[in-house]
């Protein structure tokens, strides 16, 4: 008796929240310490102090009513205009409060701003390998998603494809970097060939298409990559940010939008974004999640603990034979599965107790996604498995 | 450029929040203590004091990981069974952890069974005067909205029409009481008759109706009145409730469904609700929130404020000629327009500085609503103001 459109989900389920509950299940049939759970993004790392000590402060400090209150939909004036400079510290842009709207996380933001754009039927592109949720979001307005094809194995965006797959329907293009699952990082280079084909694009439909940056893992990267951030490279580009992995608080649901006064439509796009918030049942960021983010723009989790699992875990692979784009940035090893077949090399892997997620989840089947976001131990205790894994091929 | 779905709603706008911001600006233009703003359900009562003692006791006592991570997209396990046993000894119920999922607030939580339950075309039916919103969250998942007439001067839903309108093709039915914006508590009565009304419908069509409670000002009620819990009338009852008015916590976006085992196609609805709060965006209501109302069961804010408010306000508006219907819950005046025209009569209030929002913003047009979860002296200062306001009439 639920909505058909509903049914299929409930069929289809996500995998990697199936596989999440298995692990739970996992564990308590075997002992947590003997089932090596790399399904999740769910960060390993402890949020920085100051996000306790500052919660705390505001609490102790704030009248009850300003912390819990309603406010406006888009959030605190000064919350967005602390964060308006400090991205144009970090980046030399010139952003102002009225650029910016808090969001309930990046998924919040990712359907508020999906809910603005997209009328029944327009296009929306993504580069595959993506996070699957991306089909359900364009599906909750309707939209129709159009996948680009792998470009194997560096997986960096295919650009002759996409170029091809831009129609006059084409509303948006929604890009992550550094990337879940592949881990890459998009190069200045290519941001700058993506811009020039959109601007080309735009002219020869006489549309507006926008770019939505999907970056909750910009401060994810190692080996001092730059992550170039794209409004200086496209003017209708939008971007959304979660602090779930930057300050460890996912469960808290809290991020941001950049609208841009370049974009097209500013006005109309920053008062429907406003508005969807509303409509969509979000209402407002949590509000005591809000005051403290002002309060730790300077702060940043410990990425040099990702990072030493990244080396860890890479080496390991690679040494037992695995095929791994080695990751720049976000928490995630991508490797090509033994056997072709995901599905397969999944369950296989299960056998000895490593919960992965296949690729095809993320629209690539052939490759796995191992989230390296976990206690390094653990990564240590795995490697038995994965070499009686290594062993089955 | 943006979505001609949304152009609409921002040409449209919400009147309840215009006026909100309009009245910021007033408030910068004449002081703000010159400002009668009564057009928002802004809880002015503090959150009980344990609210924040609590937590500031789980950032203290838990570990960041477990506050602020993520957890099962229904909700933490024992946040979700400690709600089910609290609602076991206050209604006589027999929930447990798996009929809750935790909810970003309550439009949160209508958003998430309207997605699980509605395909393109399924009517939904509210009585007028009703919360606006309910027909963009209708319109969310292409729904169809059936507005019942108002039953004038009572306010109590009009059953005649009711089920005259009730069809093959109504899946759901949203009641809410105590109402936004009348006040009124439904009878065990009514609520009786409602439910062997749609008993029959759906034996008639061999359907299942969903009867969906909306609840957020369940704990204010007045003059002792009773507030049936709808669940024990008729099986079919799924209940959206949210702590925003009883902890005076609306910023924060945290609130429940309860889906009773003795809902048609139970499994389903479960699963279903628990993936559409994770496609929609939600992902999973605020984590530090969730514990915290966990431990604040017991807690509720102090209805005899707003009781007094009530009386105040009623009784002035009432000796100054002033048709009100005298509110049993919810923190609203509902008062019949002077002149008919809602619309004329607001602005004509707006002279006096005093900010009412149009009854026909709740359908229901020749009236208008006046929240009086305000400062008792504000509602003091603003006598002259209503004064006026009678005299040009």
């Amino acid at each position: 008796m639920i909505a058909k459109k509903m049914a299929k989900y409930v069929a289809g389920s996500s995998v990697t929240r199936a596989m999440f509950e298995e692990g739970k299940k996992m564990a308590a049939k075997f002992g947590a310490e003997n089932v090596y759970d790399f399904s999740l993004g769910n960060p390993s790392v402890e949020p920085p102090k100051a996000v306790r000590e500052q919660m705390i402060a505001i609490l102790k400090e704030e009248s009850p009513n300003k912390i819990h209150g309603y406010m406006n939909n888009a959030g605190h004036e000064e919350v967005r205009q602390a964060i308006a400079l400090s991205l144009n510290q970090k980046f030399g842009t010139s952003f102002g409060q009225k650029n910016i709207i808090m969001t309930v996380g990046a998924a919040g933001g990712l359907n508020t701003i999906l809910k603005t754009l997209i009328d029944p039927g327009d296009e929306v592109i993504a580069f595959a390998p993506y996070f699957g949720e991306y089909n359900n979001y364009v599906a909750n307005v309707d939209g129709k998603m159009v996948a680009i094809s792998p470009s194997i194995p560096d997986f960096q965006p295919n650009l002759v494809e996409f170029e091809k797959k831009i129609t006059a329907k084409t509303k948006a293009v929604i890009v992550n970097t550094p990337n879940n699952p592949t881990g890459v990082v998009y190069s200045e280079d290519t941001i700058k060939k993506m811009a020039s084909i959109l601007e080309a694009k735009q002219k020869e439909f006489a549309t507006a298409i926008y770019l939505i940056a999907d970056e909750p893992y910009r401060e994810l990267a190692y080996d001092g990559v730059e992550v170039p951030y794209l409004t200086k490279y496209y003017d209708n580009t939008i971007v959304g940010y979660s602090y779930s992995k930057s300050l460890s608080l996912p469960g808290e649901r809290i991020g941001y939008l950049v609208i841009p006064d370049e974009v097209d439509d500013f006005e109309n796009v920053v008062d429907g974004a406003t508005i969807a918030t509303r409509i969509l049942g979000f209402v407002n960021a949590p509000s005591l999640q809000q005051l403290t983010v002002a309060r730790c723009l300077d702060e940043s989790t410990d990425v040099s603990a990702y990072d030493r699992n990244r080396k860890l875990l890479y080496d390991k692979l690679t040494e037992l034979g695995f095929a791994c784009a080695k990751p720049q940035g976000a928490f995630y090893l991508w490797v090509k599965a033994k056997g072709e077949d995901d599905g397969a090399f999944v369950a296989k892997a299960k056998e000895f107790n490593l919960l992965l997620v296949p690729g095809s989840a993320f629209m690539c089947p052939g490759y796995v996604r191992i989230a390296y976001c976990v206690d390094p131990e653990m990564i240590k205790r795995s490697f038995p498995s994965f070499e009686k894994l290594a062993e089955c091929y």
